[in-house]
């Protein structure tokens, strides 16, 4: 399975981490969703796994386990053109983006509550 | 870092995981969260662990790093009596599993508006 790349800086707590497995194969987790915002933002795949420094073997990979298992594409590659070409995300890619980070706000929301509880019952170090 | 064991059988999908950073250490997950829940349907840590296929040194590491990092004990050892010692949930230990799965519930709950909507976007294989 691929795993998401380790934070370099320290993370921001307390947090909710997420991941949705939509099916026995078909996982989407924090790691494959910041690799498509990378590629979005830089226009190539390897431009995108190198923000996240990842080889762009481990990229290409971790979109075509992404392509595969969610049964659609969710980059596309542009050919031709003034600047050669580039790679976007489909409009299928953006939505999966988007929908995911909608889900870790509001499960980050609904963790709130439950965060201030468990720093009542325990003192994390 | 810890990590949960994989189940053997497979999972139920669509399904959300989550785990609950409450410091840069103090970590909860679904694996040490079924550890304790084990414990205290054995009373053991050796029985808790092997309900999980997991060693016993593995086992008593996870324990000894909730305790260390979340700053209390969350099982303890009766000693003597008829039926000798038996290690069981402390009532921190108790609330921390209490607390997570309500957390769980209340996340996967949540999600489930927008899994709806992934599975518009998407065919998962």
């Amino acid at each position: 399975m691929a795993r998401s790349h380790k934070p370099e800086k320290p993370i921001a707590v307390p947090r909710l981490s997420i991941r949705l497995d939509l099916s026995q194969t078909a996982r989407i987790g924090p790691g494959k969703i910041q690799l498509l915002e990378e590629i979005a933002k830089c226009g190539s795949i390897s431009g995108g796994g190198r923000a996240l420094k990842m080889s762009y073997r481990k990229a290409w990979e971790l979109i075509e386990e992404m392509n595969q298992n969610l049964g659609l594409d969710v980059v596309e590659t542009a050919t031709g053109g003034p600047g050669g070409g580039g790679t976007q995300l489909t409009q299928a890619g953006k939505q999966i983006v988007y929908q995911y980070r909608s889900l870790e706000k509001d499960t980050a929301s609904v963790a709130q509550a439950h965060i201030a509880c468990f720093l009542k019952i325990c003192k994390p170090k």
